[in-house]
């Protein structure tokens, strides 16, 4: 099939910036495709968005409800409007997400007001959680309603099962509900070894945010409602907030893709292991210091700004705290062992310069 | 490629529901192909997204400023968003889409405040525009700071290049600027058979939402800054309001197959024809009467309401107002001359039972 | 006492501009000196808050609770807040303050859609509600959850208590909740010779804007919600609305004298009377038309522009709609006969020139 | 003048709980009596507001703009919406009342995102300010636009004057702007022996929220605009917030009678001279420690908490943070010399127990 647009781009180069610098996986173009043709009612009210139902349940339990939606923040913004009243609040780690990267979109679109809280390495904990868990009846302070994690963490860190179910039950019995802010979902499950579900329905999380984007899809998040007694009105709320999609049927197929087989396993642990390779890697060169426990496709690390100035010239990726001269390396699904071997060699040759 | 995700639906199904039943046009898709693997900037930081900036330019002027976005109600709360203060209203059609149709999108995520003056085809004209265009001094009254279009309207009609340039004048002079909702501003484009600028900066409009998906696309909108004096800081409004798209080259080439060569006026004119063809097979048939001039890809009209049921069961479409009997029948990039005529054979039947 | 404050205005000056150009009444003001000295709770912890809600339960019934807030604007953007979800809209009369008079406040603070109906009078209709009252299952439209009244209406008519009932009735059979503008609801319990409950609890509202400024109060309006099932969380949207007093105290004892004894019907009913004095003597005088039946203290009325801009340089009054050359005249609670007479004669003196 | 409003408390009962607990100064009630009568434009077309224009304009110099507003909430809201864009953020101590104490308003009536620093005692300083001010050009981090200092602060302390520009000047320099909350400036000014405008205009200050009910009013504060070139449409944004009073007259000339003459420095030094004779005493209590700096009307103390709680059946006051037995101690314009020696008597009693 011919078309009007062109290659603009070498298809050969990779970095190290982001699971979001990386395409798509073909297997989730030719889902595509198989979609493709004829006409399927609009808005969600199409065979594949239908049959996606079905597809999360088996990895979420017989009672998860899944919205599709377009992007990461759009699923944090509908969860968290669907999870709150008008007077609500929501408790998170002060490096979030939702609070350092979403340019004040839970704030300007659904008036939430975040109760953040600082931590050593990304997670929160009953403890911290009770540094804002308070002050219900009080009407000079939002309402604390909900506890947003993230796993991963914005940190590259997880939290275990159990540290998961303790933090639901605590949230649970003040009365508060708990999202799960999943963007790389995948990449925990497959660090921990565990299903999707033991990390969300079995630990007794109310509604994930489960990320499509940064493991190979074209684009498309879902919100995936794994305590239906927690939400109301989730169709409304998803297009007010500018998150349908008219032909939803390409966002379902790229999950079915996705999720009916293996292939969220495949990308997802891919990238964990060149992650690994990476930080085993660095770990042997002397002046760079990892930060934080590689535990899923991310690598943080402190070395001489002037080292990660010339690297940046070869390999991009990102400054994560650029005056103590932390940074960034995130490994994808296409991240080959060359980009990792090459990678590393250069680093050292850097460091050497 | 093998994928997981499996066919659910005939391709060989269409209907006159809406132009977004329709799917992806092949010459799309195989443009996606063309833009994957490797990595890309993410949020725009892309080479498709550079190149998309000439493409538009080559139809909206030299001035021209594209966001891709997600879609239609996202570009049009950006846009509106963009040309608004926080006391600013905006004057619009009763009927028009971001009224009736975005389940307060506008007023919810943006503050906005409407301003809705009825008229008999959908159509704005100056003196319609006066009804709300006062007071601007007066606090107690939201300020009224653009008039928002849509070309073509939600009734299927279309502004002539010179009614768009009087209200455009009329605005200004008035200090108010000009929204146009480009949902389907190929299908006018391609009707009046004029250029997309002759609609748009050359009548003087400030900010374009214009269309992809209706016309072909697997999704995606883009915000057309014609006016970059009339908007600011359109980067941060678009990510705040969950619209910044990360893979986004793989909107910009989706438009760049559109418009970088005539794709877009092709399918535009396609859908046209295929309308003007049923509006005409329709007027023969006696009992169905056609209900606003058919001039882009819509087609409105008044029957039975029992004949209207029945042929419902045999071809998708919409009742626009059930209690009258008024249905709105939509033709697409891919409705064929046989569906047409097929539904033409239909509709005489049901009507001679 | 001695006051760095001067006099600055002639306070024996009086117009027919507003109810709210009238200042307090003196026994308002006597309550508030009663209410002075020493320490008492703030923010509604103090004792006349306390006592006001049993004040307030003689007009309303046993079930109301009684927010005093500070203006009218404010009291109806609490009460539709909390009669909506955030996928809520209201439903009614496009001459409606909260649409035309508030500057976008309902939209802007509480995200609120506001579906608009054009109506003769100022009045809705069960008729008239059904023209919005739909698709509550459309994710793609707002929400109508409240219908909106206001008694008196902005055109100074009238709703009896079985228009009323109907309307109420008619609202919740479609799941909706019925709130009631009561800014000058007085004016009209006083015109109808009911007590208040009878154009509320027993009609079925289901919260009630009590206004209180145009009646004589320094300042102060009260949202009371006689159906506690129809809100939640009232005290929280208060306070994020900007609402809550910190000395309560003073506005709640404003009420008490207003409401503890017949204040509120004499300075009303005094209104009211004055208004018909004017009407009277208007009716009177060829060349001015009384546009809508005047029921309440205002007087809508048709007259030559410049009769009307020359009597505006004796009386303050404003233009309602000054290309036709409508005006209105309110009449308040410190209104003299000798205003009226005084005005008309002036009037007469106007239209004879 | 009779009133059906009673008396339901005792005046002679006073306690340390907060400023706002006091009732209205004896000169603000007389001021009130001065502006009634007669009718006056509404909504701030009256000679009070007029003329209250001058009366500040001689505190805080000749380019000052005085906008009357109900509470301190309010004052804040319209300010800080008045400072920031759609996509701004305000910089603030995590003890700010607009963080911790107004329910989410900032966030929920503005949209606006608070990026919070911790601090020891309250205060702001370039150094803690710098740790959120970055990333304007970010598009995913909200846009620092506003600094928010509050004067006094939370725990009472005090900026000097030189402390104050040393920031204006810091944020200025990074295209920032200064917002002032001064629900208690005059507290500081008085303790500080300085003018007013030394706190604001003459440090570089951009609004203020001048606080008048914590200082003796029934009711009412002022957002007054130093830097005119920093806002637009406040009266739009009064308005829209909810804050826009009809009789304004009654808060302006309350203004008048608390800055006319010297009535704001007498009540805000009174209370201050209460709180530094209650810390002396406190000092010489053994057992019981002041927590911060005794710098205007607050005193902070940890004492035991079973002291605490028989001395709260004594005297109203507040725990600050109960779980550490912190309590905070206020004194108001109507503080006496025997309340303050009656309350040391009593915690010297309840601590000898």
């Amino acid at each position: 099939m011919t078309t009007d647009a062109r290659r603009h781009h070498d298809p050969g180069v990779r970095g190290f910036a982001s699971d979001n610098y990386a395409g798509t996986h073909p297997e989730i173009l030719a889902a595509l495709a198989l979609a493709n043709g004829g006409h399927q009612g609009a808005y969600g009210d199409d065979d594949y968005t239908r049959h996606l139902q079905d597809v999360l349940r088996r990895h979420f339990g017989a009672r998860a409800e899944t919205y599709p939606v377009f992007n990461g923040t759009g699923a944090n913004v509908v969860a968290l409007q669907a999870l709150t009243d008008r007077w609500g609040a929501v408790i998170a780690a002060d490096t979030a997400h939702i609070h350092v990267d979403e340019g004040g979109a839970p704030e300007r679109v659904g008036g939430i007001k975040l109760l953040t809280v600082p931590t050593p390495d990304g997670k929160l904990t009953c403890e911290l959680i009770d540094r804002e868990a308070y002050g219900w009846e009080d009407e000079h302070r939002a309402m604390p309603q909900v506890v947003s994690l993230a796993q991963s963490t914005e940190l590259g860190t997880l939290y275990t099962p159990d540290e998961l179910r303790a933090i639901a039950d605590h949230a649970h019995e003040r009365g508060m509900t708990v999202h799960l802010d999943g963007a790389r979902l995948a990449n925990a499950a497959a660090a921990l070894e565990v299903p999707l579900s033991a990390l969300t329905t079995d630990a007794g999380i109310d509604v994930v945010s489960f990320g499509g984007t940064k493991n190979g899809l074209l684009f498309g998040e879902a919100v995936v409602v794994l305590n239906p007694g927690a939400v109301r009105a989730m169709r409304h709320l998803r297009k007010l907030s500018l998150q349908l999609a008219s032909k939803m049927r390409f966002v379902s197929v790229q999950f079915e893709a996705l999720l009916a087989g293996d292939l969220w396993l495949r990308s997802a642990g891919h990238a964990n292991s060149m992650a690994a390779r990476l930080a085993a890697g660095v770990r042997e060169v002397e002046g760079v210091r990892i930060l934080h426990p590689v535990q899923a496709n991310a690598v943080f690390a402190r070395l001489p700004r002037e080292v990660s100035e010339r690297l940046r010239k070869r390999y991009r990726f990102y400054f994560w705290d650029e005056s103590a001269g932390d940074v960034r390396w995130m490994c994808s699904f296409d991240t080959t062992v060359e980009d990792v071997d090459g990678f590393l060699a250069a680093l050292r040759e850097e460091i050497a310069r």
